[in-house]
């Protein structure tokens, strides 16, 4: 089981953690890997270097990732973020180990350094990007830390070929560690109860989606960040992950319901 | 052997990194532990929250770390400066694993949440510490990264018996990791050439010490954040650690200088 859990607003922590600890005593193969997007942003403008997201020729967003962000980015992501859930873990007395993506280069890929984006309706190419994609996943560590028990909690920076730290989209790392443990299920947890028909109506789940429909639910349904859950549920289902939930991380038990089936499960056929 | 760096400005983390990756090739069993003060202060000053140290009634100098200090205190030690050391070792091909104490409860022990203390001459108590000291080490942890070849890069802070996370002094923390792993050798670097008799002249370096030494060399030698690194010599040394050497990490080869004997050597007899 593979739980990646949003850095959006809204997420309880405590409870996903409180959640994670009860699973945990009966089944200890599972990793938690997580964001923080809505505190880095946060902390980039506290620190007057504030956040730019860009659109890519391809209808893409991201955040556009100099040198600067990118230490904005670990600062929240492997400090605050990643230690705050190691310690709500260790006070629920599971072994968790917090890591990113660069440490025994868990995660990765190539690094891309120019970004061709759209903005104003112009197309323009950027320079000085730290981002990049998961392409390999140093299972060994994973495992070698599941089979002794500790639960890894991960997340992104992950490493360039070359060993630069390098921004990752978390949805897409995450789908990609699940391919390669051959997990069951891979859960995105976020601030929404799933993939909604429509943004503005929670009412509006939709409940199950094959993987045939998912071209159509990126392009056609989903907003924003969801495109990219959309897109890492594909990619993990056709590496062989059973199904992928998306399910809402602002409950009790959220994982529970998950996988009860609360929220958009996505299976192969 | 175990390599503490210190956080104070003037260190050259270039350096010290190529430095480690030559000795890393030759021989794979070095822990580097690493501080990150200078930057925690430049951080919790843009953050509008800077930072208070504060003199124990024994004249012990420490970060008064309340909650808010303690998360940019993670940010700073957890996020930037490790994942910083990290990505230069990845880059020269070590492949290095940054966790913090409370990772997998590598350095475990009591926390302290009241401190007594000295001010303007007079004795009062502040609540609300996240701080303690290390007497406990997950040397399994450490151990099978090591038998792996990985590199770990460990940092405070460190957890509590109840699994938070405290602020805990890198130097003694250092020191016991050494006395766990019963390491041959612990070098301390930090911005000054070694133990110095007068701080203002580089020259009045001190270059041998033995156990008994110690006592009156903390006492009156030792100024602000020298006290810890000799207390942690000596407790290492105590505990069956060879020999501590303090060191300049301002230099080319800092820790190969070391380890030939420039700086302060401190043996048991």
């Amino acid at each position: 089981l593979i739980i990646k859990v949003g850095g959006a607003a809204g997420i309880d922590y405590d409870f996903l953690c409180e959640d994670i600890a009860t699973l945990w005593q009966e089944n200890k193969s599972l990793v938690l890997v997580h964001g923080g997007s809505s505190f880095t942003d946060e902390l980039s403008r506290k620190l007057d270097h504030p956040p730019r997201f860009v659109t890519s020729v391809s209808g893409i967003q991201s955040r556009f990732t100099d040198r600067e962000t990118l230490e904005i980015f670990e600062m929240a992501y492997c400090g605050k973020m990643n230690k705050g859930i190691v310690e709500r873990l260790q006070r629920l007395e599971v072994n968790a180990v917090g890591l990113s993506g660069l440490d025994g280069r868990i995660w990765e890929g190539p690094r891309k350094t120019t970004l061709k984006i759209v903005e104003n309706g112009k197309r323009k190419v950027l320079r000085g990007d730290h981002t990049g994609r998961v392409e390999r996943v140093n299972i060994n560590l994973i495992e070698m830390l599941l089979e002794n028990g500790y639960l890894p909690v991960l997340t992104p920076p992950a490493a360039s070929f070359d060993g630069e730290a390098i921004n990752v989209d978390g949805d897409r790392a995450a789908a990609v560690l699940g391919a390669a443990l051959k997990a069951d299920t891979v859960l995105f947890l976020s601030n929404v109860p799933g993939l909604l028909k429509d943004v503005e109506d929670e009412k509006s789940l939709i409940k199950k989606l094959c993987l045939k429909d998912l071209e159509s639910a990126k392009n056609d349904i989903a907003r924003g960040r969801m495109k990219k859950k959309v897109m890492g549920a594909g990619e993990a289902i056709e590496a062989g992950v059973g199904r992928c939930i998306f399910g809402d991380a602002r409950i009790p038990q959220p994982v529970r319901s998950a996988l009860e089936g609360r929220g958009t499960v996505i299976e192969r056929g």
